[in-house]
């Protein structure tokens, strides 16, 4: 059997990180894992005690489409509390993860051969499931003095979509509300529609990030429940969609999944009332990130993008490498930290970057840390 | 913002049954359920005891794309033990259930604009899935007197792949090895790709069900959690491709799902030992089949498709009426059974034609088949 073309899309870097890592390890190493783009706290409890009775009680079968209604409500209430934002539940779409809010969101917007902008540096799986898709990614090269984010006119000619990310990865920086408005009516103003990735928020440090809910009802937002709630495996999102689009997102949703993993939809119910076991965790990302911010500069790391939120640090080293994943291998076997190089992130500058995760125990990033200040201190910073 | 040509999929007509089935209920009306998809029975309590074990110990975040180790060796240890198959663990494929399975393979076999094959009467969402990818489906008009499966040579010119499914849905009918061996084989000699959805198996009644790896290692096999092992919920299956598409399947289910749902990889770890408890739903499908058998074709519907497996009787009214969507309306409103119009399985045919499930309790079959009698009695059958 032959494959296709679109099946073709880029290999992980970070992979070879993850497997070096995991033979390190296997072989009795310790290893401080800066490469994760995950928490490394379970689910909250009252997720799971809430799964495990209904466990007890419920068959548990398909859900409809769009997920559990009490869910869309509790999502819906949500952005009332957090946002200020009164959302209409039935514009909830209830998704196996952002990951299928991606899918459902393209399949619904774009047609083989559209082009969607995107900013880079930025998630690579955007770009990967839109050429899986034949809809064909159109990099925008963001700057470090935009806080690599796009500006509204670096939104190129002949886009039909404009994928943003605020907190962005591997960024971490966000735009503020006036940003936001300005991108999103540039992109109207064209006929270009927008998706903006919120899958980090929550995770913010200071200023609160803003939905693009509170700009425009016009437009895709992608949520989950994965980054501030704690809950990666679930494979649990949601995506708020305009009005006049939801039967059409409910047939793909019907066809493309069935419906989101009825399980999880649970556990994300008792995670909306857990919010004082996410805010202890968020507090752990906050003392991290303090730990991040004082040791990375003053140990030769001192290019970073500021990072509003999420839990990575993004900092340009070219003035200690021209190659990333070179200089990623050197670290992981030297010092005993895994870190992600740039190219993954961004095709072009990528091997000039590299991206930092702190979402791990105070703890292991002090170690990490203290390692990276002896690795860089070897040579000379 | 506009929608994509290609999210502008066909509604389920079954939608209409379920919702005024549900309306009848919250009315306080008593509807029997012959139009669901699913058993009626949890998963196997194996599964969910692996699960809440598990739910104390491990923080549950991302597994590997492909699943868990030891879930791909306990699906291929499966294989030996059903088929006396030898598969080598690295070519199972964990999936977000069948359906993301089906992504997958479309993906990864298949650019914008071919065409792909597949028999009619057959289950919706591979056309709908198809074209959400700007894959054209091509229907083969499949004949009673084949049992509703294709033939070699009923193989459309011009097509990149072929799709089987055995037992079908909603045919309930199995594909022998020789028959299949004979598909398998004239796709093959014509460069076509060949899916075999699988998803039925272990719900066979007399012969066993055949998988196409008993054939040919050249195809892809898809099957699932849902249906012998009463998971339809946990969205969990997988996916067996030729070793030299492996690398291929990893990249794009990293991009496009980084990994199933964890949770619903343990309990599925669970449901592999439960196999008593399994072969004891079975025995009840069985006893309701052998019920569906004696009573349908006494009381009108004698034009039915040999049901080798699955749990449906797929019914040709023709000699009733010729708007299968009308009748099963009368049926659900006067008989108080809520049943599947063809439509959605056969859009040229399937106005004239029904589709029975009997995948409930054998009590709950009796009260359906008393009713739909004496529905029939009234019109003079």
């Amino acid at each position: 059997m032959r494959f296709s073309s679109r099946g073709q899309v880029d290999p992980f870097i970070v992979m070879d990180v993850v497997e070096t890592a995991r033979a390190a390890e296997a072989a009795g190493r310790d290893i401080v894992h800066m490469e994760v783009g995950q928490p490394s706290t379970p689910a909250p409890a009252a997720a799971r005690a809430k799964l495990i009775a209904a466990l007890a009680r419920d068959a548990m079968g398909y859900t409809v489409a769009l997920g559990r209604p009490e869910l869309r409500a509790g999502v819906a209430e949500y952005y009332r509390r957090v946002y200020g934002v009164d959302l209409d539940p039935r514009r909830v779409v209830i998704t196996s993860g952002s990951s299928g809010a991606f899918l459902l969101a393209f399949s619904a917007l774009f047609d083989a051969g559209d082009k969607v902008a995107l900013g880079e540096p930025g998630y690579p799986s955007y770009r990967q499931i839109l050429r899986a898709m034949s809809v064909e990614p159109v990099g925008i090269q963001t700057r470090p003095e935009n806080r690599y984010q796009p500006l509204p006119e670096e939104i190129p000619e002949g886009v039909k979509g404009l994928m943003l990310a605020s907190p962005g990865n591997p960024s971490s920086t966000m735009l503020g509300r006036d940003e936001l408005a300005a991108l999103i009516a540039a992109a109207q103003a064209r006929g270009i529609a927008v998706i903006s990735d919120e899958i980090y928020h929550g995770l913010d440090y200071g200023k609160r990030a803003v939905t693009a809910l509170e700009v425009s009802d016009d437009v895709y937002v992608i949520n989950s429940f994965s980054k501030y709630f704690s809950m990666t495996g679930w494979r649990i999102g949601w995506m708020v969609v305009p009005e006049a689009h939801l039967r059409t997102v409910e047939r793909l949703a019907q066809n493309m999944f069935i419906c989101p993993p009825h399980a999880s939809q649970i556990a994300a119910l008792g995670a909306l009332e857990a919010i004082d076991e996410l805010e202890a965790n968020r507090a752990v990302y906050a003392k991290n990130r303090t730990l991040m911010l004082e040791t990375l500069p003053r140990i030769g790391f001192d290019k970073i993008a500021p990072p509003d939120g999420a839990f990575y640090v993004y900092a340009d080293v070219s003035d200690l490498t021209g190659d990333s994943r070179e200089l990623a291998r050197e670290i992981l076997e030297e010092a005993g930290v895994a870190v992600t190089p740039g190219l993954d992130f961004d095709p072009i500058r990528g091997a000039q970057t590299l991206r930092f995760s702190y979402a791990q125990s105070t703890e292991r990033i002090e170690e990490g840390l203290r390692r990276l200040q002896a690795f860089m201190a070897a040579r000379g910073h």
